[in-house]
């Protein structure tokens, strides 16, 4: 079992599927760490088709892309921490602006590597909070 | 003979027919009509928080909203008609196009009604994009 | 019956087909393209300017401010694909979304490569599509 | 010695005059004054749109709307004056600076008012503009 | 065991702690809390003279410029936050996930409103930051 | 009569000019040319991290990040150019159009080359413009 597989099911047995309620006071309201993960993701991919080419053309496509994906994981990371996350979730989840910090500190490291480690620590930094927003939506 | 097939063919006169083959040498590769439908729910979301409100500044901010949001649920459906999806997709859904054309418009007219049916016809149109989507990663 | 009548018939049964109505009540109403055309040539100039120079610097700028120019190429199309042209334009250009998913590939195709070809065939396309759009105006 | 003329020495003191040569060793080269007035095109119509209809979500959407294509047009200007036009241009017309700067005011203006005759003037002083690009190109 | 720990400690398993470097390593280096402040004043001018007009059009304008300009407050704050200030930085400053959580949230508050004290609150929020951030550089 | 001249005369019979008054009833109404200063700051550093390096990926994200460091010193100087600066301004300081042209010209040069000299004369170009701003302010 891969380790992407496993923390999916661990997820899973975690937060299991919800209904996604109208919640708090902004037009909006509406907040998903899907957004973050998919755009994780293709750093992810960008990197491996970086490492597996030899077009040098390519790979400075690949670090624009690369650049322009992790400054938006960084974005949905904070408008998930600054907008959705209150006081009382800090409180049940104490480390919440450590996981916060390191994930985007994460997302801007993956701009200067093409280390896919950094990628799926970032993914798995991702998929812990991804769990405690949905445990905050029980 | 149409005018659109005449037109066509001038064009194949002065740059010769090229196939375009399915490529999946695009650095980033990662697609997932999630994208879409978390802009366009939170589009369904405005427009009931907007309805259920009398605060004229209030109203103001959803309409703002409302616009960027519905420009992204164009731009992440505009995104996989163009980039995903391939000439053998469109062999085995011939209605491709017209469901692009219908969503991506649909998006449009969301952006000048509070009628929350608007928004989720827009949901429905996107459901059936990702149902397709999904069938053809099988 | 195809799975992509199936998905469509789905839908329609969840939210009856509705007419969409050519309607010339946007705000705006200003298309022209001439805007995906003017970019479509930096495109071009982009590519003859990093096929002459040896300077690896300013390939990189090539490559950086191409991906910009064709982003916007296919911005300007998409946005008179969905908001510029209505059903009864269809029936007169059966091509219609054909030109456009294929210009708006070719203009995905030109982010890849320095081949001024692919340039001119996008400025063709282009042309064809503002043949069409001109045609509808009469 | 008027204060500007000293900031100016002072500098020139610092960092000694350069001579800025005309170049068109930009990657891109294509300039054209249309992008400017399509965004005027539509600021007027956006006006027009708003003066007629009574619909106060109507009206806030064309302030939206008339907002970011007045910038547009700002967009447009400032970069043919900075990155087209060269020193050679300003000795033969003499008015260059003069007519950029109240254009963009204009297009500042036009965000201000729905008055039809502010993008009316807009408009003729980009077709002052554009009439000076040609003969430039000549 | 509180569940945010438990997700910490599994990350952590997965994915070994990684030592954070303090890293001047980024191309650019250059952070100054004068960006959000000079966006902040902006948000507090916009209300002060929103609130002194009766004029609709001009309560929409400042509506839609003061949600720009809290999102620029936020965008500055978020990268000093993540890029700017490392591990040995909480350490002397304990308080420094906090400070920017309320400021960031502050800033999101002000879009809601036109009560001058909100912006003077994210002024002075802003300001503390700004003492913070200039004892890190002594 | 040059033509310059001319085309503002045909201008004028067709708009018969307008006086331009002096006002501060935009929103904001919030002017810093340290917004400028910060970004030639970014754009200097970025210059010289990429001189003392020999990574060549490290130098394409510098490429990157100095494009758009030096867009937005040029955007920033637009926005005081066009919105800040009135004619009795024009008047004390007759240089004000060619300060703001060579300036912004200047960070289109950065773009350019990693010549540091180039950054250093921007920085003062930007400095004397502050002189110029604070001075209208007393």
């Amino acid at each position: 079992m891969r380790i992407g597989d496993h923390l999916l099911a661990l997820v899973d047995r975690i937060s299991p599927p919800t209904v996604v309620h109208a919640h708090c006071d902004l037009p909006c309201g509406v907040y998903d760490p899907a957004q973050a993960r998919i755009e994780a993701e293709s750093v992810k991919n960008t990197m491996e088709k970086m490492n597996a080419s030899d077009d040098e053309a390519f790979k400075v496509r690949g670090i624009l892309i690369k650049e322009e994906r992790a400054d938006l994981v960084k974005h949905h990371l904070w408008v998930l921490w600054t907008d959705y996350f209150k006081p009382e979730h800090l409180e049940k989840f104490p480390n919440l602006h450590d996981m916060f910090w390191k994930a985007t500190k994460t997302a801007g490291e993956a701009k200067k590597t093409t280390d896919v480690a950094v990628a799926e620590r970032l993914l798995s930094e991702i998929a812990a909070i991804d769990a405690m927003f949905w445990e905050t939506k029980k």
